[in-house]
């Protein structure tokens, strides 16, 4: 990225190692605190560097460094954070002393909170309203609103998916010639997120940069949507994975995954799932009544 | 607070004001940055000096302060945050220029890492795992497993509920005796959130403590469940309203609102949804595609 010019880049997205030791096949994910902060400052700055006066970057965290991040970009680099996303899965790891870890925050900043790319009437960005939805109401904005602020992925949202039967989801095979990317951020980002991101904040013919490339879905949902692209990526093997990714997408091409999040959220049958846990609940609570009766009569004997 | 001795509560729930210009009656909810966080160290570290060794401490903030907050927690008064919750609630402020805002922050932090109550077992906080839901699967923990750590609030959470035909949700009525008291929070916290974690991180006859009382929902909660409780509150009507609902409150009473958050998601008919927008969606695009070829003669001809 040193090899960048001032001000060349349009939108910046960054996916960085979240520093919670997950083994990469060359980068050590388990810094010094101070050092990871340091390290973080260093190549976020130079995302500030490398933008446009009117440029975007968005960082995707999770909870152990958001606060950190966020104050360094902040206080130390100028950025204005516009909105702070929540992106929540429903496929947390389990854990047993905690609450299960699922979600992951994505923080949306640019360099001049005045001026900014923010295509907030792409219809493919909009989605459609409560009112449209479910009411069919005549007073309703035809184009639909504005995403908000919290992002749900779920299971069969995967474009690669995993077994339903399963509350937690370690390590998934994302496509075979990748290793397994996944720690707890759960999968390599999906490419409808990536989407919606360089839709909002990119035009066309403009420069996406992704400065922790990975798999390439960065580059490759710029690709599609006829952006210019620049990514970097440590691992040699990544690096390949990536490129052929991003060779196979043509400009034009539709993106992996259900676009429209409400519909993908189609399969399972709240109503049914509803009434059968109602009825598990209530045989458990009997049983439980039944054996507290039990129990009173011994301890009454 | 002052008054408190050292070391005399077991859990304390914080909902401050969030420093984003709300209208209270008393307070001034529109401090300058440094003065607002210099405030915030001075009540976080006396709820630090009140709490037990084994205390805990939840924070709830908006996206403005909540790194800044999180850090001085951690960093100026040595709580170590186990969980950052976020709740989303699905009836945001409808915004224009940035997405729409659908979420708040429920930081949790304890005062020793090793050492502090957290009721994993209680059957009131644990929720049916996948596997025993949708597939009644053998293999599955009968008592359910711990939530994740987004929480869901949908409208018809609410218990004063709101028009369903709303997209957008300003300032609820929440109870005849209180002034609305919501901003971009939305409303007053739902009984089931705070029994949550009050059943969580405390036991019966311990002590819990409000620093910002408000409606008196915290306080009325733990009533409920058999806790001791003490409140502040700023303002008299507020105070006024808190302590008849309190005083209302009875020891053993069910918490207002659905227990079980899959269950109260059931008024949504998903499947049936999910074929409207399609068939809405549909319907749109043949007409911009008419649209378009209609154009596209109209400057041939």
């Amino acid at each position: 990225m040193k090899r960048l010019p001032d001000g060349c880049i349009d939108l910046a997205f960054a996916d960085p190692p979240y520093n919670i030791g997950y083994q990469y096949d060359v980068y050590n994910d388990n810094r010094e605190y101070h050092e990871y902060l340091a390290w973080s400052r260093d190549w976020m700055g130079e995302v500030h560097r490398v933008l446009k006066p009117a440029g975007t970057f968005w960082l995707a965290i999770g909870d152990e460094y958001a606060a950190e991040l966020k104050l360094i970009a902040q206080r130390e680099l100028g950025f204005t954070c516009r909105n702070w996303v929540v992106w929540y899965y429903t496929f947390g790891v389990n854990c047993v002393r905690k609450l299960n870890r699922s979600h992951a925050h994505l923080l949306y900043f640019v360099k001049d909170p005045e001026q900014f790319t923010f295509n907030a009437d792409d219809p493919a960005v909009r989605v459609p309203s409560a009112r449209q939805l479910v009411y069919g109401d005549a007073r309703a904005n035809p184009k639909g609103r504005l995403p908000d602020d919290t992002w749900i992925l779920r299971p069969h949202d995967v474009p690669h998916g995993f077994s339903e039967r399963e509350d937690t989801w370690y390590f998934p095979r994302v496509a075979g010639t990748f290793k397994e990317r996944a720690g707890f951020h759960g999968c390599q980002m999906p490419e409808q997120l990536l989407g919606r991101i360089i839709r909002l904040c990119s035009n066309p013919g403009e420069v996406v940069l992704d400065p922790f490339a990975g798999s390439g879905t960065t580059l490759a949902v710029a690709k599609k949507l006829g952006r210019n692209w620049i990514g970097y990526e440590l691992s040699e093997e990544y690096a390949r994975g990536a490129r052929e990714r991003v060779n196979a997408a043509k400009e034009g091409q539709p993106l992996r995954g259900a676009a429209n999040p409400l519909t993908s959220v189609l399969p399972t049958p709240t109503h049914e799932i509803s009434q059968k846990i109602e009825r598990r609940l209530r045989a458990r609570r009997q049983r439980s009544q039944k054996a507290a009766l039990r129990q009173r009569e011994l301890r009454f004997e």
